[in-house]
Protein backbone atom coordinates (compact mmCIF):
# COMPACT_ATOMS: atom_id res chain seq x y z
CA UNK A 1 0.00 0.00 0.00
CA UNK A 2 1.26 3.99 -0.83
CA UNK A 3 -0.04 6.86 -0.31
CA UNK A 4 0.56 9.63 -3.79
CA UNK A 5 1.39 12.90 -1.78
CA UNK A 6 2.59 16.53 -1.94
CA UNK A 7 3.59 17.98 2.11
CA UNK A 8 2.71 20.79 1.13
CA UNK A 9 -0.62 20.87 -0.31
CA UNK A 10 -3.82 20.77 1.22
CA UNK A 11 -5.84 18.24 -0.39
CA UNK A 12 -3.48 15.34 0.87
CA UNK A 13 -2.95 17.01 4.11
CA UNK A 14 -6.30 16.45 4.80
CA UNK A 15 -6.04 12.67 4.61
CA UNK A 16 -2.44 13.13 6.47
CA UNK A 17 -4.18 14.62 9.31
CA UNK A 18 -6.85 11.43 9.00
CA UNK A 19 -4.09 9.20 9.13
CA UNK A 20 -2.33 10.92 11.89
CA UNK A 21 -5.81 10.66 14.10
CA UNK A 22 -6.39 7.01 13.11
CA UNK A 23 -2.65 6.52 14.46
CA UNK A 24 -2.05 4.91 11.01
CA UNK A 25 1.18 4.90 9.12
CA UNK A 26 1.12 4.56 5.11
CA UNK A 27 4.15 4.93 2.61
CA UNK A 28 4.36 8.09 0.85
CA UNK A 29 5.30 9.04 -2.11
CA UNK A 30 5.95 12.56 -3.19
CA UNK A 31 4.39 14.05 -6.36
CA UNK A 32 5.98 17.32 -7.54
CA UNK A 33 3.09 19.37 -8.12
CA UNK A 34 5.31 22.93 -8.51
CA UNK A 35 6.67 21.24 -11.38
CA UNK A 36 3.53 19.35 -13.16
CA UNK A 37 4.90 15.72 -11.99
CA UNK A 38 0.77 15.25 -11.67
CA UNK A 39 0.13 16.45 -15.73
CA UNK A 40 2.70 13.95 -16.72
CA UNK A 41 2.58 10.71 -18.83
CA UNK A 42 3.37 8.71 -16.30
CA UNK A 43 1.27 10.13 -12.81
CA UNK A 44 -1.72 10.17 -15.63
CA UNK A 45 -1.54 6.77 -15.86
CA UNK A 46 -1.50 6.47 -12.12
CA UNK A 47 -4.58 8.80 -11.37
CA UNK A 48 -6.16 10.29 -15.04
CA UNK A 49 -7.72 13.13 -13.05
CA UNK A 50 -4.18 14.25 -12.64
CA UNK A 51 -4.31 14.95 -8.26
CA UNK A 52 -3.13 13.96 -5.57
CA UNK A 53 -3.81 12.17 -2.90
CA UNK A 54 -3.89 8.99 -4.36
CA UNK A 55 -4.00 5.94 -2.56
CA UNK A 56 -2.42 2.36 -4.00
CA UNK A 57 -4.03 -0.88 -2.25
CA UNK A 58 -2.41 -3.73 -2.22
CA UNK A 59 -4.56 -5.15 -4.57
CA UNK A 60 -3.67 -2.69 -7.02
CA UNK A 61 -6.94 -0.73 -6.90
CA UNK A 62 -6.10 2.95 -6.49
CA UNK A 63 -8.58 5.50 -4.70
CA UNK A 64 -8.00 8.96 -6.38
CA UNK A 65 -10.15 11.36 -3.83
CA UNK A 66 -9.71 12.85 -0.22
CA UNK A 67 -12.76 11.81 1.65
CA UNK A 68 -12.69 8.22 -0.60
CA UNK A 69 -9.82 7.78 0.91
CA UNK A 70 -10.77 8.57 4.51
CA UNK A 71 -13.53 6.15 3.85
CA UNK A 72 -11.54 3.07 3.39
CA UNK A 73 -9.37 3.99 6.74
CA UNK A 74 -12.68 4.63 8.73
CA UNK A 75 -13.93 0.78 7.63
CA UNK A 76 -10.52 -0.75 8.26
CA UNK A 77 -9.35 1.31 11.14
CA UNK A 78 -12.56 2.29 13.14
CA UNK A 79 -10.78 3.69 16.12
CA UNK A 80 -11.15 6.58 16.74
CA UNK A 81 -14.43 6.97 15.30
CA UNK A 82 -14.19 9.93 12.32
CA UNK A 83 -16.70 9.94 10.87
CA UNK A 84 -19.50 9.16 12.69
CA UNK A 85 -20.52 6.08 15.39
CA UNK A 86 -24.72 6.04 14.51
CA UNK A 87 -26.61 7.03 11.61
CA UNK A 88 -28.11 9.77 13.06
CA UNK A 89 -24.37 10.66 13.49
CA UNK A 90 -22.65 9.33 10.65
CA UNK A 91 -25.17 11.54 8.85
CA UNK A 92 -24.58 14.85 10.29
CA UNK A 93 -20.71 14.01 9.81
CA UNK A 94 -20.82 13.75 6.55
CA UNK A 95 -22.81 16.39 5.79
CA UNK A 96 -20.92 19.09 8.08
CA UNK A 97 -18.29 17.76 6.53
CA UNK A 98 -19.53 18.71 3.40
CA UNK A 99 -20.50 21.88 3.85
CA UNK A 100 -16.91 23.12 5.72
CA UNK A 101 -15.47 21.63 1.91
CA UNK A 102 -18.12 23.82 -0.13
CA UNK A 103 -18.18 26.67 1.49
CA UNK A 104 -14.03 26.95 3.24
CA UNK A 105 -11.69 24.25 1.17
CA UNK A 106 -13.50 25.10 -2.45
CA UNK A 107 -13.54 28.73 -1.93
CA UNK A 108 -10.30 29.13 -0.55
CA UNK A 109 -9.42 27.14 -3.87
CA UNK A 110 -11.33 29.20 -5.72
CA UNK A 111 -8.94 32.22 -4.33
CA UNK A 112 -5.90 30.82 -4.60
CA UNK A 113 -6.06 29.17 -8.29
CA UNK A 114 -7.54 32.22 -9.95
CA UNK A 115 -4.83 34.63 -8.58
CA UNK A 116 -1.70 33.21 -8.35
CA UNK A 117 0.36 33.69 -11.13
CA UNK A 118 1.90 30.56 -11.40
CA UNK A 119 -1.18 28.88 -11.65
CA UNK A 120 -2.61 30.75 -15.22
CA UNK A 121 -4.61 28.46 -16.81
CA UNK A 122 -4.92 26.49 -13.85
CA UNK A 123 -7.71 27.98 -12.46
CA UNK A 124 -9.61 23.92 -11.73
CA UNK A 125 -6.86 20.73 -10.50
CA UNK A 126 -7.21 18.39 -13.09
CA UNK A 127 -6.36 17.17 -16.73
CA UNK A 128 -8.02 20.36 -18.35
CA UNK A 129 -6.67 23.60 -18.76
CA UNK A 130 -9.11 26.57 -17.85
CA UNK A 131 -8.16 30.78 -17.56
CA UNK A 132 -8.02 32.25 -14.38
CA UNK A 133 -11.14 34.37 -13.89
CA UNK A 134 -10.10 37.40 -11.23
CA UNK A 135 -14.08 37.88 -10.48
CA UNK A 136 -13.96 34.17 -8.67
CA UNK A 137 -11.18 35.33 -7.07
CA UNK A 138 -12.37 38.37 -5.28
CA UNK A 139 -15.71 36.06 -4.83
CA UNK A 140 -13.62 33.08 -2.84
CA UNK A 141 -12.08 35.84 -0.75
CA UNK A 142 -15.66 37.15 -0.05
CA UNK A 143 -16.92 33.56 0.58
CA UNK A 144 -14.16 32.48 2.92
CA UNK A 145 -15.27 35.76 5.32
CA UNK A 146 -18.84 33.98 5.44
CA UNK A 147 -17.45 30.65 5.88
CA UNK A 148 -15.58 32.23 8.88
CA UNK A 149 -18.49 33.55 10.30
CA UNK A 150 -21.05 31.23 9.68
CA UNK A 151 -18.26 28.37 11.68
CA UNK A 152 -18.01 30.52 14.25
CA UNK A 153 -21.49 30.12 14.79
CA UNK A 154 -21.62 26.48 15.02
CA UNK A 155 -18.43 26.82 17.12
CA UNK A 156 -20.82 28.79 20.06
CA UNK A 157 -22.94 26.05 20.64
CA UNK A 158 -20.37 22.92 19.87
CA UNK A 159 -16.89 22.13 20.63
CA UNK A 160 -15.95 20.76 17.44
CA UNK A 161 -17.19 21.11 14.07
CA UNK A 162 -19.80 18.53 13.63
CA UNK A 163 -21.23 18.11 17.45
CA UNK A 164 -18.78 16.89 20.51
CA UNK A 165 -16.40 15.01 19.06
CA UNK A 166 -13.57 15.57 16.57
CA UNK A 167 -14.39 14.51 13.30
CA UNK A 168 -13.20 14.68 9.63
CA UNK A 169 -15.26 18.16 9.57
CA UNK A 170 -12.56 19.84 12.04
CA UNK A 171 -9.95 18.47 9.63
CA UNK A 172 -11.71 20.19 6.22
CA UNK A 173 -12.06 23.14 8.60
CA UNK A 174 -8.81 23.45 9.99
CA UNK A 175 -7.06 23.17 6.56
CA UNK A 176 -9.40 25.56 5.16
CA UNK A 177 -8.39 27.65 7.47
CA UNK A 178 -4.44 27.31 6.67
CA UNK A 179 -5.47 27.37 2.68
CA UNK A 180 -6.63 30.63 3.25
CA UNK A 181 -4.13 31.77 5.67
CA UNK A 182 -2.16 31.60 2.28
CA UNK A 183 -4.35 34.40 0.60
CA UNK A 184 -3.48 36.42 3.89
CA UNK A 185 -7.31 36.11 4.77
CA UNK A 186 -8.33 35.29 7.68
CA UNK A 187 -11.04 35.54 10.82
CA UNK A 188 -11.36 38.20 12.26
CA UNK A 189 -10.41 38.15 15.80
CA UNK A 190 -13.90 38.91 16.72
CA UNK A 191 -14.83 35.45 16.00
CA UNK A 192 -13.64 34.03 19.06
CA UNK A 193 -15.38 30.22 19.48
CA UNK A 194 -14.04 29.93 16.16
CA UNK A 195 -10.34 31.24 17.32
CA UNK A 196 -10.32 28.69 20.56
CA UNK A 197 -11.48 25.61 18.06
CA UNK A 198 -8.87 26.47 15.88
CA UNK A 199 -6.20 27.18 18.78
CA UNK A 200 -7.46 23.54 20.05
CA UNK A 201 -7.29 21.36 16.80
CA UNK A 202 -4.20 23.50 15.75
CA UNK A 203 -2.23 22.18 18.91
CA UNK A 204 -3.23 18.44 18.09
CA UNK A 205 -0.07 16.05 17.08
CA UNK A 206 -1.92 15.27 13.70
CA UNK A 207 -2.02 19.33 12.43
CA UNK A 208 1.64 19.07 11.89
CA UNK A 209 0.87 16.08 9.46
CA UNK B 1 -40.30 12.57 9.89
CA UNK B 2 -40.06 14.55 7.14
CA UNK B 3 -37.93 15.74 4.16
CA UNK B 4 -37.95 19.22 2.58
CA UNK B 5 -38.12 18.91 -1.30
CA UNK B 6 -38.74 20.87 -4.46
CA UNK B 7 -39.95 18.38 -7.17
CA UNK B 8 -38.90 21.00 -9.89
CA UNK B 9 -34.92 20.87 -8.35
CA UNK B 10 -32.19 18.46 -9.22
CA UNK B 11 -30.57 18.50 -6.05
CA UNK B 12 -33.66 17.04 -3.84
CA UNK B 13 -33.85 14.77 -6.79
CA UNK B 14 -31.01 12.79 -5.94
CA UNK B 15 -32.35 11.67 -2.78
CA UNK B 16 -36.02 11.05 -3.99
CA UNK B 17 -33.86 8.71 -6.36
CA UNK B 18 -32.00 7.12 -3.29
CA UNK B 19 -35.53 6.84 -1.60
CA UNK B 20 -37.20 5.33 -4.43
CA UNK B 21 -34.05 2.93 -4.98
CA UNK B 22 -34.56 1.89 -1.37
CA UNK B 23 -38.42 1.71 -1.28
CA UNK B 24 -38.71 3.99 1.21
CA UNK B 25 -41.29 6.67 1.72
CA UNK B 26 -40.52 9.90 4.12
CA UNK B 27 -43.27 13.02 3.31
CA UNK B 28 -42.47 15.60 1.55
CA UNK B 29 -42.65 19.15 2.46
CA UNK B 30 -42.70 21.50 -0.80
CA UNK B 31 -40.74 24.41 -0.47
CA UNK B 32 -41.50 26.71 -3.55
CA UNK B 33 -37.27 27.96 -4.35
CA UNK B 34 -39.07 29.26 -7.89
CA UNK B 35 -40.56 32.16 -5.42
CA UNK B 36 -37.51 32.46 -3.28
CA UNK B 37 -39.59 30.67 0.15
CA UNK B 38 -36.00 28.91 0.97
CA UNK B 39 -34.69 32.74 1.53
CA UNK B 40 -37.44 33.57 3.79
CA UNK B 41 -37.41 33.74 7.31
CA UNK B 42 -39.51 31.09 8.13
CA UNK B 43 -37.55 28.02 6.06
CA UNK B 44 -33.80 29.80 6.87
CA UNK B 45 -35.24 28.84 11.02
CA UNK B 46 -34.94 25.32 9.49
CA UNK B 47 -31.98 25.42 8.07
CA UNK B 48 -29.83 28.55 7.73
CA UNK B 49 -28.21 27.37 4.42
CA UNK B 50 -30.93 28.13 2.31
CA UNK B 51 -31.03 25.11 0.68
CA UNK B 52 -33.09 21.97 -0.23
CA UNK B 53 -33.36 18.94 0.49
CA UNK B 54 -33.68 18.73 4.44
CA UNK B 55 -34.01 15.98 6.79
CA UNK B 56 -36.06 16.10 9.47
CA UNK B 57 -35.94 13.25 11.94
CA UNK B 58 -38.44 12.43 15.09
CA UNK B 59 -35.85 13.81 17.27
CA UNK B 60 -35.49 17.29 15.49
CA UNK B 61 -32.27 16.89 14.24
CA UNK B 62 -31.93 18.09 10.89
CA UNK B 63 -29.71 16.84 8.03
CA UNK B 64 -29.28 19.64 5.20
CA UNK B 65 -26.94 18.13 2.99
CA UNK B 66 -27.90 15.61 -0.31
CA UNK B 67 -25.20 12.95 0.88
CA UNK B 68 -25.72 13.31 4.50
CA UNK B 69 -29.22 12.44 4.07
CA UNK B 70 -28.87 9.54 2.00
CA UNK B 71 -25.65 8.23 4.57
CA UNK B 72 -29.04 8.26 6.94
CA UNK B 73 -30.96 6.08 5.03
CA UNK B 74 -27.94 3.31 3.86
CA UNK B 75 -27.34 2.75 7.36
CA UNK B 76 -30.97 2.56 9.05
CA UNK B 77 -32.24 0.91 5.50
CA UNK B 78 -29.10 -1.22 4.17
CA UNK B 79 -30.79 -3.17 1.54
CA UNK B 80 -30.12 -2.37 -1.35
CA UNK B 81 -26.85 -1.33 -0.77
CA UNK B 82 -26.39 2.01 -2.74
CA UNK B 83 -22.95 3.01 -1.15
CA UNK B 84 -20.48 0.37 -1.13
CA UNK B 85 -20.59 -3.11 0.46
CA UNK B 86 -17.02 -3.22 2.17
CA UNK B 87 -14.45 -0.82 2.79
CA UNK B 88 -12.63 -0.71 -0.93
CA UNK B 89 -16.19 -0.73 -2.35
CA UNK B 90 -17.18 1.69 0.02
CA UNK B 91 -14.41 3.60 -0.99
CA UNK B 92 -14.59 3.73 -4.28
CA UNK B 93 -18.20 4.49 -4.56
CA UNK B 94 -17.49 7.38 -2.67
CA UNK B 95 -14.95 8.92 -5.02
CA UNK B 96 -16.77 7.87 -8.39
CA UNK B 97 -20.10 9.69 -6.39
CA UNK B 98 -17.89 12.90 -5.39
CA UNK B 99 -16.06 12.91 -9.01
CA UNK B 100 -19.68 13.26 -10.78
CA UNK B 101 -20.49 15.40 -8.13
CA UNK B 102 -17.48 17.85 -8.75
CA UNK B 103 -17.13 17.35 -12.13
CA UNK B 104 -20.85 16.73 -13.36
CA UNK B 105 -22.96 18.14 -10.83
CA UNK B 106 -21.38 21.31 -9.63
CA UNK B 107 -20.32 21.98 -13.51
CA UNK B 108 -24.31 21.75 -14.91
CA UNK B 109 -24.78 24.17 -11.94
CA UNK B 110 -22.18 26.59 -13.10
CA UNK B 111 -23.40 26.81 -16.30
CA UNK B 112 -27.27 27.24 -14.92
CA UNK B 113 -26.47 29.85 -12.23
CA UNK B 114 -24.75 32.13 -14.22
CA UNK B 115 -26.46 32.53 -16.90
CA UNK B 116 -30.41 31.88 -16.26
CA UNK B 117 -32.06 35.48 -16.03
CA UNK B 118 -34.11 34.61 -13.25
CA UNK B 119 -30.92 34.27 -11.34
CA UNK B 120 -29.36 37.50 -11.42
CA UNK B 121 -27.21 37.35 -8.48
CA UNK B 122 -27.34 33.85 -7.19
CA UNK B 123 -24.91 32.61 -8.74
CA UNK B 124 -24.72 30.30 -5.77
CA UNK B 125 -27.20 28.41 -3.41
CA UNK B 126 -26.92 29.31 -0.24
CA UNK B 127 -27.95 32.61 2.24
CA UNK B 128 -25.20 35.24 0.61
CA UNK B 129 -26.17 36.92 -3.06
CA UNK B 130 -23.25 36.32 -5.59
CA UNK B 131 -23.52 38.37 -8.88
CA UNK B 132 -23.23 36.17 -11.98
CA UNK B 133 -20.44 35.38 -13.75
CA UNK B 134 -20.95 34.92 -17.30
CA UNK B 135 -17.14 33.90 -18.09
CA UNK B 136 -18.32 30.84 -15.44
CA UNK B 137 -21.57 29.75 -17.59
CA UNK B 138 -18.96 29.36 -20.38
CA UNK B 139 -16.91 27.53 -18.30
CA UNK B 140 -19.34 25.07 -17.37
CA UNK B 141 -20.57 24.19 -20.15
CA UNK B 142 -16.89 23.46 -21.50
CA UNK B 143 -16.45 21.31 -18.10
CA UNK B 144 -19.77 19.09 -18.90
CA UNK B 145 -18.16 17.69 -22.22
CA UNK B 146 -15.21 16.83 -20.36
CA UNK B 147 -17.38 15.17 -17.89
CA UNK B 148 -19.53 13.69 -20.36
CA UNK B 149 -16.22 12.28 -22.04
CA UNK B 150 -14.50 10.51 -19.10
CA UNK B 151 -17.82 9.42 -17.77
CA UNK B 152 -17.97 7.51 -21.20
CA UNK B 153 -14.68 6.00 -20.93
CA UNK B 154 -15.36 4.81 -17.27
CA UNK B 155 -18.51 3.66 -18.68
CA UNK B 156 -16.40 1.32 -21.27
CA UNK B 157 -15.08 -0.92 -18.91
CA UNK B 158 -17.80 -0.78 -16.12
CA UNK B 159 -21.86 -1.31 -16.45
CA UNK B 160 -22.51 1.22 -14.37
CA UNK B 161 -20.14 4.29 -12.74
CA UNK B 162 -18.98 3.01 -9.82
CA UNK B 163 -18.44 -0.67 -11.00
CA UNK B 164 -20.74 -3.56 -11.67
CA UNK B 165 -23.56 -2.82 -9.12
CA UNK B 166 -25.78 0.33 -9.17
CA UNK B 167 -25.11 3.04 -6.67
CA UNK B 168 -24.79 6.77 -5.27
CA UNK B 169 -22.70 7.44 -8.44
CA UNK B 170 -25.37 6.90 -11.06
CA UNK B 171 -27.87 8.70 -9.32
CA UNK B 172 -25.53 11.94 -9.06
CA UNK B 173 -24.17 11.11 -12.94
CA UNK B 174 -27.92 10.58 -14.16
CA UNK B 175 -29.29 14.05 -12.45
CA UNK B 176 -26.43 15.72 -13.50
CA UNK B 177 -26.79 14.93 -17.51
CA UNK B 178 -30.39 15.76 -16.85
CA UNK B 179 -29.52 19.57 -15.14
CA UNK B 180 -26.94 19.75 -18.44
CA UNK B 181 -29.92 18.83 -20.32
CA UNK B 182 -31.79 22.00 -19.06
CA UNK B 183 -29.09 24.42 -21.14
CA UNK B 184 -29.11 22.09 -23.41
CA UNK B 185 -25.89 20.48 -23.13
CA UNK B 186 -25.64 17.03 -24.18
CA UNK B 187 -23.41 14.05 -24.60
CA UNK B 188 -22.42 14.05 -28.81
CA UNK B 189 -23.81 10.46 -29.98
CA UNK B 190 -20.33 9.12 -30.37
CA UNK B 191 -19.92 8.52 -26.62
CA UNK B 192 -22.04 5.08 -26.99
CA UNK B 193 -21.10 3.83 -23.75
CA UNK B 194 -22.68 6.81 -21.95
CA UNK B 195 -25.47 6.66 -24.04
CA UNK B 196 -26.42 2.93 -23.42
CA UNK B 197 -25.94 3.65 -19.44
CA UNK B 198 -28.56 6.52 -19.61
CA UNK B 199 -30.83 4.09 -21.59
CA UNK B 200 -29.97 1.82 -18.85
CA UNK B 201 -30.86 4.03 -15.53
CA UNK B 202 -33.42 6.36 -17.02
CA UNK B 203 -35.61 3.38 -17.39
CA UNK B 204 -35.16 2.10 -14.32
CA UNK B 205 -38.54 3.08 -11.86
CA UNK B 206 -36.66 5.31 -9.12
CA UNK B 207 -35.73 7.79 -12.34
CA UNK B 208 -38.90 9.35 -12.55
CA UNK B 209 -38.96 10.43 -8.65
Amino acid sequence: MKLYDCTTAPSPRRVRIFLAEKGVTVPLVQVDLRHGEQLGAAFCAINPEATVPVLELESGTRIADIVGICRYFEETHPAPPLMGVDAKDKAVVESCQRWCEREGFYAAMEAFRNATPGLKDRALPGPENYPQIPALAERGRARLQHFFARLDMRLRANEFVAGARYTIADITALVSLDFAGWMKVKPPPSLEALAHWYERVGARASAKA
